[in-house]
């Protein structure tokens, strides 16, 4: 088979896209930004989906579901909400076609106007909220922990498959508190399950922060972030979460009864990851022969792949695998046993290491003789023979290793491709040169921020939340900063 | 605590309503016509979506995910479908809105208004078959099992919580096949799915059988169904299965290269159930005093419910709780023990009973000095005293005993409840006195068919699907009938 897709060097940008047909996960669609996620794509989706789950479960939330339309007035009741996300947005305004007499087909029915349009949710707060307020009486219905797994619509102008589409799947947690402080601290902890799950996970090692007030959730009054590298060095923001404050508590009026007796607005917080985080995936670990998937998410994690000329051959060999299938299912290895005589063995070779199946065995007539096997795995493409009888636990054994390596390689590119500058000349020529993460002091305001922007096109990715105070002088207006900051540019 | 729930017998209707409000279950939202799911009947939802999902994949089918948005144009491709579902919908007109200079608040941008107006997907055979086209040129690409999980709405002007709502959750399944018998083994084999699931799972008998061609989905050669029965008599369409023919695949020219080299058009199903199914478990089984959950299905299987007045008899009731909590779970019994302090005992209980929860145990102290349990079971009320240490054993036979309980139950209402009559007078007075099910002859035209719903408003259900074929005459018309199909008035 011919492969086809574009090195990272030639273009990172055309790798992506191509990489992204070309191994069947997604593509896009007869409809201006939506894009289509296909089977393969989707069963990645999947375990990130099942994984979080499970994750938001352990953690106290539970599952709901809300409304796809917001009408319309809802979103001006909560005034720095309407101007981030009111704009560019789906709009419902008609509820009835009817057919065309002049030129067939149909039209929209002028006579079902809605009285008032209905907005395809870009975030949910809002019509949430709304509920929350007949949900909430006293403190005894607090904290409230939910969560939903939901699509929405951003009118986006320049999409790209999973990056940035108008329709994307998301989830969203939105919880209710008696206090600020415990509203606080399940936004934290809630970062922390990103982050724990891009780094254990996805073997994506992220940095968290806050970001500035010009970055912030619209709404919130503090929003905390975890940003990831891409391989081209650009940052990736994989996941928000937002502290409310009681902005949407008093915008709904969502008040409680206190232990005392007395009527307080509750504290609120938001937080999501979408299909975003597949373009992290795909761009942090892949290479030019495609992708290379952590196995806690691959969903084949091993192929087993039959080399014979003859039938009888491949009845000795399929009485292996099927035995290798069995036991490593076993030990909840996902195993694909591809015995199709449509394909060769060197198309399905390219085929798997285009779809990233952590480790493919090959097995062989020759193997058979000596009792042994081939081993390869997607990472770093080493091969080895391995004897039949401990092939489950070399499989077992060298998925771990995959996984913690992806990782490892991950972690070191960041490293390596994170600096520190101290004027605004060194911090443009290593953007320029290098590219990556730079801490560098800021001043603290948005004017400043908005004039390195507009003049580099890096951003303030976020205020990372380990970084020490540290006096210094921002390297853009040499007024005084209390620490560095973390600057990339980003998708 | 006051349930407030009327009876059954009292008010149907309304006992329904009441029941899915009080016990958590849904309730209806701002947005006309469509629900919020509030987090213990999207628990219930889950679990069903979870059987299901498990269902169609050792079937063979993968999950992927299309487009919101249908463009206008598409709904027209295929003649008998735009008739069918391109009226009442949602119509996407605008991406933009605009701040209101004059009043405040925002305005749809009417620069802002797309060339081709976007559907809201009724369902979704059109933007899929779309994307076949390019997923299929040969034999080998076949076949195609694909099934999405997603949310579709259908402006329905009077909407009932789970029954009817704009907004719905479903699952719809598109498949393409190569042949005819294939694509119409497909279509049985998903129904018989559904069958499995509704008896097996949701404890709700039903009658699998063909639609009419007035029934028919807009669009298919043939629709199978299910229809179930619920308390009041009245049959419900619990999944709808599908034999498309070619008509997508001429619709939108999706052909392949046979084996032996020549072009065909695919043959094509599809195949549904949605959040409609929780309105049938509910009416199904619940009681006047609520919820009537089949364990399989239940969230929490059992509730531990401790009695007592002080603290210290709270900690040796907690330790055995806690112990037969932990042996549960280990036989993946979903368990909660409430040790609430903020609610008595008695309102724990009702609670418990309006919510559906198969097995509550309580323990008292004098239970602990004696060594049992008091076991109740929501089915039948039954309470009787248990041995600690027969416990664990004794809910888990219980659990399996009440899911079968609950089937038979309903499957002898089904039986009671069914009649066959040879007249339409008797049909008339059948209908009237007794509703439930009723087997007549028909004479195959939809004249009748629809003069008998407009008198009577019952329709043809199904064409059973296990009817011999019985020569008669029509109840309606005296004309030559074939066999006998199944009447009732349905939601």
């Amino acid at each position: 088979m011919s492969k086809a897709i574009p090195s990272r060097n030639e273009d990172y940008s055309l790798w992506y896209n191509e990489l992204v047909k070309k191994a069947g996960l997604a593509e896009n669609s007869p409809v201006r930004g939506c894009m289509v996620i296909k089977p393969y794509g989707f069963a990645i989706w999947e375990k990130m989906q099942q994984t979080l789950d499970k994750m938001f479960k352990d953690t106290g939330h539970s599952n709901a579901y809300f409304p796809l339309f917001i009408p319309k007035s809802f979103l001006s009741k909560e005034a720095d909400h309407v101007e981030g996300f009111a704009k560019e947005c789906a709009v419902v305004t008609h509820y009835r076609l009817k057919n065309d007499e002049e030129k067939g087909g149909v039209v929209v029915d002028p006579d079902a106007k809605l009285e008032e349009e209905l907005i395809v949710r870009p975030t949910s707060e809002t019509v949430i909220w709304d509920s929350y307020k007949n949900w909430i009486q006293s403190y005894r219905d607090l904290p409230l922990l939910i969560n939903q797994w939901a699509n929405v619509v951003r009118w986006e102008m320049r999409t790209r498959l999973f990056l940035r589409t108008a329709e994307f799947l998301w989830q969203e947690g939105h919880t209710a508190h008696a206090t600020k402080e415990e509203a606080i601290a399940e936004t934290e902890q809630m970062l922390e399950v990103y982050a724990t799950f891009a780094e254990e996970f996805m073997a994506v090692p992220v940095t968290k922060g806050v970001k500035t007030p010009n970055e912030r959730f619209a709404g919130a009054v503090e929003t905390y972030c975890i940003e990831a590298m891409m391989q081209d060095g650009k940052a990736l923001q994989a996941g928000t979460s937002h502290f409310l404050g009681q902005n949407f508590a008093k915008a709904f009026d969502v008040k409680f009864a206190t232990k005392e007796g007395k009527d307080e607005f509750v504290w609120g917080t938001s937080w999501g990851v979408s299909t975003r985080l597949m373009g992290a995936l795909i761009m942090a670990h892949s290479d030019d022969d495609g992708l290379v998937l952590p196995p806690k998410l691959a969903p084949i994690q091993v192929v087993i792949v039959p080399i014979y000329r003859k039938d009888e051959e491949l009845a000795a060999i399929s009485e292996v695998a099927e035995k290798f299938k069995k036991e490593l299912q076993a030990r909840n290895v996902s195993v694909k046993f591809d015995n199709r005589d449509t394909h060769k063995p060197g198309w399905k070779f390219a085929e798997y290491e285009l779809k990233g199946v952590p480790v493919r065995i090959a097995i062989g007539p020759k193997d058979l003789e000596k009792g042994t096997v081939e081993i390869a795995r997607r990472d770093t493409k080493e091969k080895q023979f391995v004897a039949q009888e401990e092939t489950v636990d070399f499989v077992t054994n060298l998925l771990e290793e995959i996984q913690q390596n992806i990782y490892n390689k991950a972690a070191s590119f960041k490293e390596e491709n994170t600096r520190t500058v101290d004027t605004y000349e060194e911090f443009k020529e290593v953007l320029e040169k290098d590219g990556g993460f730079i801490y560098a002091h800021w001043d603290g305001t948005s004017e400043t921020e908005e004039k390195i922007k507009e003049e580099t096109k890096a951003t303030i990715r976020c205020i990372p939340l380990n970084s020490t105070s540290e006096e210094g002088t921002c390297m853009y207006s040499g007024k005084p900063s209390k620490g560095k900051v973390l600057f990339a540019k980003a998708y």
